[in-house]
């Protein structure tokens, strides 16, 4: 039995290229003791793996040349040398980028496809979803009643912060976009205003669109968008950094927001965060997104991709942002 | 009676000039009822009444035009239609930058002189000694065994932040100043390593004076030495914002650092204050400092200019730095 596994071939510099990407087969191992072999059937990109495929230090390690890459998956069980795994039992695990996968069967979870459809665990009731609550609930606790901006709203994490902070009480979500359809779906999500960021400037939009400032911002793409939020925050307001969309691809250092002096006499907060540390609070997000799932009071979207051999393009759509909410791919 | 008060004769940009301030005699009112006369001994001149000068909405009001500055100072009452406070009670205040201040005696507050010198009360008993105390126990937490790097480490803040840190239990504390006495000053006050920023890049000065990283950053600077702080970071590492002298007086938006969104990664806390938001923690540092200074485990210098009328220029001075722990002023 042979997988196709999508390997990096080379470390791209600045925007990535298709050719950074090989499609390989492999021969699938035999099974040792405690693995299992899963049939992949939809994996996820997401923006995070652009810095994996640089080879610097950060807080996942750098992908390898000529290895599969990996990132989140769902997929079946064909094979089990687990006593804890069974054929059939559909799973969640860390092997995508590739068809056939053999893991450790303490590595995978075994997904509830009654409650939520299996690519809801890559998303709502995933890492984008945690990310989000994470990002709102602990890094930049947002109150009853505030106002709460959110960049990169029709992405997959975004169109989750902002729909939370509404259910959690906001008195106002704003959210910002690339494009003018992607900002009429952030209205469609429930934002009470969004704006296409490519109406620059973002200062000016922003302020139209909270003419009363904001007190919490969800920060997924940086740059210039973070210096408008700071302008715009109040006294004591919080910033959550998830993401930098705007400045993975950058091969000079990037413009950084002018005004973090600000930040003195308003004495804002800003605070990085990776959503692997806050697995604690895991089962508290479960609880509540699950809730709001079956009440039907989150709505989620999922752009979906066919074919392995399409899974660099879907990744190189994502970073130009051609998804409306979670960028998927059919194995 | 007169009064001499330094009034601000018009707003700086970019450098405040001598003729941006005015000395002017004027009456001295007759007492009304809850105030008190006192005259000023001392007085101090700090940084952040920079930004005050510019006619922007902050943390603070701007000091108005043709009116007297104001500013923490010690005096002694001279007259009083207070029961609460007597001729003769040495008291500290809000009403500096004038040699006779007609106050409420509700907003003064008696000082223990045999405790400690009334200047003391300017200085680490003062907004300096709160301000590096929250900074390192509130804002950016401090652990002990962990590598605290403090920029402005001849100033009144700094001297006294990077000796809190070590007393606190720092395993290493690394210091900035702006001169080869200065650093000489810094190294003398128990610092474990200090180096001159003019040395630039403060990068490769901060690395060779902490090789292995650090955990905390009390930034009293801004600019370029945020951005090397970032660098140096450990992961879940904290900063403090609280000033950026390095860019009060500029006249364009500053450089930022272009690193910030290392701060995703390594999950840093970047978190301004305002010393005034954290009455609450007074008592609490009011007895630790105090016990510190009784024990001699504090050092704390003045830089003293002689009369009300060189006010001015020992403002001008402190923003240039020629000052060695505080500057004040002897009325």
């Amino acid at each position: 039995m042979k997988a196709r596994e999508i390997h990096l071939a080379s470390r791209p510099s600045g925007w990535p290229e298709p050719d950074n990407f090989r499609l390989v087969e492999v021969p699938v191992p035999a099974l040792e003791p405690g693995q299992v072999l899963v049939r992949n059937e939809v994996m996820s990109v997401d923006p995070y793996m652009r810095g994996r495929m640089n080879d610097v230090k950060s807080y996942v390690p750098p992908f390898q040349l000529d290895a599969p890459l990996d990132g989140a998956a769902v997929g079946e069980v064909i094979a089990s040398e687990s006593p804890d795994r069974a054929v059939g039992d559909v799973v969640v695990h860390n092997s995508g980028w590739r068809d056939l996968a053999v893991l450790p069967a303490a590595r995978t979870r075994v997904l509830d496809t009654k409650a939520a459809p299996a690519t809801a665990y890559l998303g709502p009731l995933g890492g984008p979803g945690l990310t989000a609550y994470v990002g709102l609930v602990e890094i930049a606790p947002m109150k009853e009643g505030e106002t709460v901006f959110v960049s990169g709203a029709a992405g997959a994490v975004g169109s989750l912060a902002g729909q939370i902070a509404k259910l959690r009480g906001a008195a106002r979500v704003v959210g910002s976009a690339g494009s003018p359809s992607k900002v009429e779906y952030v209205r469609g999500l429930g934002f009470d205003a969004a704006f296409d960021y490519h109406d620059s400037p973002v200062r000016e939009r922003l302020r139209e669109a909270a003419p009363d400032g904001i007190d919490v911002y969800f920060d997924n793409v940086g740059g210039e968008h973070l210096e408008a939020a700071i302008s715009a925050l109040h006294t004591h307001g919080r910033v959550a950094l998830c993401g930098a969309i705007a400045q993975y691809n950058a091969t000079e250092p990037t413009p950084a927001p002018r005004n973090l002096a600000l930040a003195i006499g308003k004495q804002l907060t800003l605070r990085g965060f990776i959503v692997t540390s806050y697995g604690h609070l895991a089962p508290a997000f479960y609880a509540e997104m699950a809730q709001w799932l079956r009440e039907g009071r989150i709505r989620y979207d999922e752009t979906i991709v066919d074919g392995l051999e399409n899974a660099p393009d879907a990744f190189l759509g994502l970073l130009r942002g051609t998804n409306l909410g979670k960028m998927l791919v059919r194995v």
